[in-house]
């Protein structure tokens, strides 16, 4: 196909967008291992999640059977406000890498929240409305996704009590005005509003918290109260059959011009965005229809896939949660000071995970320095400052399509661009003053992680 | 129509994108006055501007007959990066409103630099290039315009100077590292690097800096170096040009569906985006085919149209510049605090003043809690965070809707909703925290104002 037949951004028609969302793990042979109860060691069942869930969540949760299930009509409705997103052909990153790759992106970053992160919030959003309850809680930490939850609940008119890690509540008011402009609570976590608050404070006082002690205080202040229910903006099943929208859409984009990308690369962090966008692709590889090359891209200083374990694990530093089988650092593993903090995630979906170990995904880690360097070129050539997660995918598409430069191979690239950077701009600023580092952990700083993963029979 | 019949948003395709701008300077019988030389009070000539401004924009500066320009293939390529733009059905703020008027914006913030600034900066980087120069200078208060015209900067690999108003510079760090992720030399205003910035530090040391200062530095640096010339945001002729492509797509994406808005709605500061924006609708009135309603908002702390004259006065605050006949504050005027950074111009647009003064256009000023009011509760219904400056047309759109709810009239009302506000989250936090004030000149404020303006024949 010629160049100029294909547009710089295939933009569906409002219609197009998906009314179903496809699940990914009805196709799989070998599905992805049940979240286990830490006191029984038994599969989570429907009525022990119902007090953290809400019901229609639970079952989406534990649905690996229905490949699709029905989009509600008002979450389409919300999805037109700033879907469909486009599909760009990447013309002037390929002019600039002299490479006869072809590289598309689906870019997410086109509304408010500045990423994915809304696919699923409103989704969470809605059903919670749905089961007449009053709010919802969550934690958030460089604020992506709390700002994604606090524009649908106030779209669908939902308390949002958002706790927010102290040490990004203090440094980066930005994002925090922006959820409280939507009318959210924001509370610096740890704090004197829960019993796991007040109990941290006093261990360790001046603590300037922490993801997983957010997440111990946004759960207990859903569990506490009449009508409130907790949600997560990536990991669990849920959230990626939300985010299939993005794969879709982009499915449908490049069917329109006859596009059959070889390679489909993504950020992994929890693995919400990844997950989302391979996810129909995927179903085909499944069900041997087609065959593509899929690559997570993670930082190397939090390396969940490339340097983990696959074992049950908390998906908490407080322990309070269930039990996921995922590749995982241990709940206690503290990354390092890494500018993508979306992609500081100790363990990662379980979905994504088997799907790993299956052999179906490649993962890569990659250093700081280097993916900011994609981010710069990319930023001047395609005109989007990206988020610092989504320039894992950039580095290593760039990597990809240099390759091809190399082999001379026509390959087509397709990555997922999750969202912008511009509540990121600190990072930028240490990486145009030439300060920014790379981190990488050591093995010894691997065990540590590892000595906190429970020692139980499923681990053995 | 039915409502379902009508997208939320409304795209145009690729190739829709507009060819041509439109000059509205053609169809108007009485032109807007000739920028004078403030030596001799004659028109200024193309040689005279030549050394400041690069010879294809000094003569779209000067044209004032013809009625459409091609648009370049470079300069369209670009568009076709972050355009078309959507025009989008405001439907839940209709809803909210509780109002019987249609409400349609045209939004221009889709793009890194966060506005339709961009529009222009394209154009006049392009034009620099052409002519062969090294690159561009200019100035930047909230940093808008700086953004854009660094990222035309990059894409056309141009030297890039931006002299920052120093106040912002320390305080609004992120959009100077967005600028300097796109290469640009950003330079605190006063400064040493010129001998302007060093006689105004020397007269006042410790000053943080006015934009009229950085014009005059931006301009020194454009003339006394080789290959160098000045570019500007807003305010003359050929930046209106390059924005009438919002009010080209705007049009074409309306008339798709057969919609004829009654009222058209723009923020206006400079009077770029608002004279972009009305111009192709403007020419059918001004040739008598059609009628509309046009509505510039200005913020009340800085009134140009409002309670301004209509003589000629230097577009900055040095005299350095050119005579401009505009409805002004005086060059001299400063705004108080205003949040709107790019609303605090003491002039306007000569375009949009003459029409103004003609009586084609409404003026209506706006006090700026109120302004945040409407942006708040847009934000919430429609999803995106507004630019401040952009909640002003906003105010007055729900304004306008708000009265047809009273007299139950179905009018349809266009806004432009120029850009977002991620950069402005401190404005958003005054707001939230119930600490804005309302900022009016006094009468012996505005009197101090026009005492600066030239006493010239022309002005008697």
């Amino acid at each position: 196909m010629k160049k100029n037949e294909i547009p710089y951004k295939i933009y569906l028609d409002e219609q197009e967008i998906p009314k179903q969302w496809y699940n990914v793990r009805a196709d799989m042979k070998k599905k992805p291992a049940p979240l286990l109860n830490p006191g029984t060691l038994e599969p989570m069942t429907a009525e022990e999640l119902a007090p953290v869930f809400c019901e229609e969540l639970v079952e989406q949760e534990l649905d690996d059977t229905t490949p699709y299930i029905d989009i509600p009509q008002e979450i389409q409705d919300y999805y037109k406000m700033y879907r469909p997103s486009p599909l760009v052909r990447a013309y002037r990153l390929e002019e600039k890498l002299q490479t006869p790759a072809k590289i598309y992106y689906k870019f997410e970053g086109n509304n408010t929240s500045g990423s994915h992160k809304l696919n699923s919030a409103i989704a969470q959003a809605y059903y919670a409305k749905k089961q007449g309850l009053k709010g919802v809680t969550t934690e958030t930490g460089a604020g992506q996704w709390g700002t994604a939850l606090s524009m649908a609940c106030a779209y669908l008119d939902l308390d949002c009590d958002v706790y927010m890690v102290k040490v990004s509540y203090e440094q980066k008011p930005f994002r925090r005005e922006v959820m409280r402009t939507y009318g959210a609570k924001v509370t610096p976590s740890p704090s004197m509003s829960t019993e796991v608050g007040k109990k941290i404070l006093a261990e360790h006082p001046g603590t300037t918290g922490s993801l997983g002690c957010a997440i111990s205080e946004a759960v207990e202040a859903a569990v506490t109260r009449e009508g409130y229910r907790y949600v997560l903006g990536s990991v669990l099943n849920q959230v990626l059959l939300h985010q299939s929208v993005i794969g879709l859409e982009a499915k449908a984009a490049l069917d329109k011009y006859d596009i059959v990308p070889d390679v489909i690369i993504g950020c992994a962090g929890g693995g919400s965005n990844l997950g989302g966008l391979i996810s129909p692709f995927m179903g085909e590889k499944l069900r041997g229809e087609r065959d593509y090359r899929f690559i997570a891209v993670e930082p190397a200083s939090c390396p969940s896939l490339t340097r983990g374990k696959y074992v049950y694990d908390f998906c908490d530093t407080g322990m309070v949660t269930p039990l996921a089988k995922m590749y995982t650092l241990g709940s206690g593993f503290i990354p390092s000071a890494n500018h993508a903090g979306g992609l500081r995630y100790h363990g990662m979906s379980p979905v994504v995970s088997e799907l790993f170990h299956q052999g179906l995904i490649e993962a890569r880690s990659v250093e700081q320095t280097v993916v900011f360097e994609a981010a710069k070129m990319f930023a001047r050539e395609e005109g989007i400052l990206p988020a610092p997660e989504s320039a894992h995918a950039i580095r290593v598409a760039m990597d990809e399509a240099l390759r091809c430069k190399e082999t001379g191979e026509e390959k087509t690239i397709l990555f997922g661009l999750t969202g912008t950077g511009y509540f990121d701009m600190v990072a930028y600023e240490k990486f145009n003053d030439g300060v920014m580092n790379d981190y990488i952990p050591t093995d010894e700083d691997l065990e540590k992680g590892f000595a906190g993963i429970p020692d139980i029979p499923q681990n053995k």
